[in-house]
């Protein structure tokens, strides 16, 4: 059985047997008798296997090395060590062996030595919390935008349009780097790769998203994602998952309630089926993390335009490295200090258009656009959003001034032409999700194998 | 509101006012009066609404087109025509305009004409039944795994390692085609690209989700993977998703089980929760359907062995393509007469090692694998798995044999290494259970937007 459902239901099981496998994490052994430190891996918890030298193995099993499998029958008792039950062990099967040289040993290791045993680190007590709250946080996610009648869209990787800036976007190809193919121009034939064209894979499935969202009204998305960025910080990975819900008869206002409304359910799922795993982080990452969730699931979040963000930050005193300009971007330390001046999360909205997308909805004041980012405290930008331009016109002309290659989405602008109705949408990083949650501070350290550049080992 | 909501509990709102938002879905406006067929695609039903000339705006309603996005304020009734139901409309406001040359009119289209209009396609009838029941078993998927404690696992599409043959797998670059560096052998330099190396999109996240199995016990991987097969059939695409779980302390026969368990859910799941979609196909698509899937609920999967299937076939009245052998391959009209003679789902174990993976787990007559596929009436094989090999070096020397590079999963063949345990795992293709599903027969009309050789649009 799962250690899971043992520890859900333990009482049920006292003085009863059970057979269980997992993993040996630590071993202490006595002249006759010895204690396991036992997990399968299907929660936080760990049994404690006590053995004598009763079983017909004993000398055998008190050989046993940390990162043994085993398999275990025994009758559950109460403990008279520190946790409350332990296994009184009848039977030990070694079912793999594990030899002294396993890296994975019962002591701290580095992260940074642990990204090095990508395949092996989830076997630490860190990064089971860690995994297991990233599967736990991916459902609660599933889970909200089902019950809230969103259907989920399987948006496409492959593209052929170049509407995000082709330098952002991988090439893929099944040509042979070596032997290329070329046309009577002596450029490289891309009518003879698998898609007739020249492709990519994209970074976002907005595009999509907004079609399926003037069918079905709530869509989301929830996929992988790919960035070229050269860039070796705490925060960017090339390879990450998205979530980008996409809402037809919704404005900025409906947008930012759909984003509250989801994180709050996301944290307070976690809250209720990771605690164990939270605990944890709270305990060896970051003290107060509890605290600070669930804080934000009674918070009131506030909703702030650029130009009101512009005047806090310009009003305040501090000596910022980058001066806030209306009119301009805002940059981390902006970010954090809104989020603790307000003491919580603020949505801020009414971005200026030329540091926004295309496809966001022109303000009446022709200057800003109706975008609304996220920012939360210890995360920063946690989501980014806008109502989308729905006027078929407005949004060609702000395509053609940004130089997208219009010709590759016209279905896209088409949207706005049959029944395309006032519609808004979102997306959140999942990874940054999970740092939020954990408050684990590099991004190498949320993703099973992190790719970086110069760095898709394993 | 959400129609989905309001059919919900219809009884509820009967005479009392609601807004709702959808798309005019066919509009009869008569001389003093109207009806409009009314959908915001959160569920398969329409609504009927009926308005009059009382309405301020009654004859700019009556120029409503198919298509129009409209809110709409009325009062729920008892209808007099073949619904149950309808709405008596108090106002109608127009929110998105759609011109006569709309694509999608209320009349029966041909599936290669919509096809290419793959972005308008989901406002049918059909597609919206079966991208609604493609999110909902999406979901049966993510509940069955999560609430049987598997960790959902994001294992990386990125990868440099080159053992599923790099000729079925996509190159991804950074490189300008036109504009490559050479080495001093006048061969591309791959220490150029992103990640210093030739790299490639997986085809399959087994190899990491082994990894992780070893640690969390039972995990699942539910995401996009890609062929570079220029095959154009109907069951072929090149980007399609996965779902491929991998379980610790799981032998062939304990893999069968879960395989089996989890169809019946899933299929159970639909039932429930997509039942007006389902009966949608039953009748637009496949007759029967439903009886076959409630029969599927309720079956006893067989399980024979290659062997015993090659002594069926072999003994079988039938004519066939390609002759039956002992230590060969079966054809499709070999899975099709097994299912039929069964008259139910069958599993297939043991299948001669030649024609499997070389990390599948040799039996005792060193000529067959633990291998095990499914097949189902109607569609083929649904599900390949099988126990895998845990013996270092009888991975290494199948490796070797099958011409893998080593040297590229050095940390995979390393699991069987420390505490490595049997396990088994199994893949499923997502598009083939749609297939399954809905009775639909081509594999371009169960993702939003397919990519086949050639055809990458959208």
């Amino acid at each position: 059985m799962d250690l899971k459902d043992l520890f859900k239901d333990i009482d049920k099981y006292l003085d009863n047997n059970v057979t269980i496998s997992g993993w040996i994490k630590n071993h202490r052994d006595q002249k006759t008798f010895g204690f396991i430190d036992f997990s399968d891996g299907t929660c936080q918890d760990h049994l404690q296997i006590v053995y004598d030298e009763s079983l017909a193995n004993f000398k055998e099993i008190q050989k046993l090395l940390v990162g043994c499998a085993i398999e275990v029958t025994g009758k559950i008792i109460k403990s008279s060590g520190r946790q409350a039950y332990e296994m009184q062990a009848q039977n030990i099967k070694l079912l793999g062996d594990c030899p002294e040289d396993f890296p994975i040993q019962p002591k701290r290791h580095t992260k940074e030595f642990l990204r090095e045993q990508a395949y092996l680190r989830p076997r630490t007590n860190l990064f089971q919390a860690i995994f297991r709250l990233r599967s736990i946080a991916a459902q609660a996610i599933h889970e909200y935008f089902q019950s809230h009648n969103y259907v989920y869209v399987h948006t496409p990787l492959l593209t052929t349009a170049d509407c995000e800036g082709s330098d952002q976007m991988f090439k893929v190809t099944t040509l042979d780097f070596n032997n290329l193919p070329l046309d009577e121009n002596k450029k490289v034939d891309m009518k003879k790769d698998l898609f007739n064209k020249l492709t990519f894979i994209t970074g976002t499935g907005q595009l999509h998203g907004e079609a399926f969202a003037m069918a079905f009204k709530k869509i989301y998305t929830f996929g992988p994602t790919f960035r070229t960025e050269k860039s070796n910080t705490k925060t960017h990975a090339n390879e990450f998952w998205m979530i980008e819900p996409e809402i037809a008869f919704c404005d900025l206002n409906g947008l930012m309630d759909i984003e509250e409304d989801m994180l709050k359910f996301i944290v307070q799922y976690c809250l209720d089926k990771a605690h164990k795993e939270l605990e944890f982080c709270d305990k060896f990452v970051e003290n107060g993390l509890l605290e600070r969730l669930n804080k934000l699931v009674k918070a009131k979040f506030n909703r702030i335009t650029h130009n009101e963000a512009i005047d806090i930050l310009k009003k305040a005193d501090v000596k910022w490295e980058f001066t806030p300009e209306y009119g301009e971007d805002i940059a981390k330390e902006h970010e954090k200090y809104l989020t603790e001046y307000f003491n919580g999360p603020v949505f801020i909205t009414n971005w200026p258009k030329d540091i926004k997308a295309w496809y966001m909805k022109l303000n009446d004041d022709g200057k800003t656009v109706a975008a609304v980012d996220l920012e939360v405290p210890g995360a920063g930008e946690l989501m980014g959003g806008s109502q989308r331009e729905d006027d078929y016109h407005k949004l060609i002309q702000r395509a053609k001034e940004l130089g997208v290659d219009v010709d590759t989405v016209d279905w896209f602008c088409n949207l706005r032409k049959y029944g395309g109705a006032y519609h808004s949408g979102f997306g959140m990083g999942f990874e940054r999700l999970i740092i939020y949650l954990t408050g684990v501070d590099n991004i190498r350290d949320v993703i099973p194998f992190p790719r970086t550049p110069g760095s898709c080992d394993f």
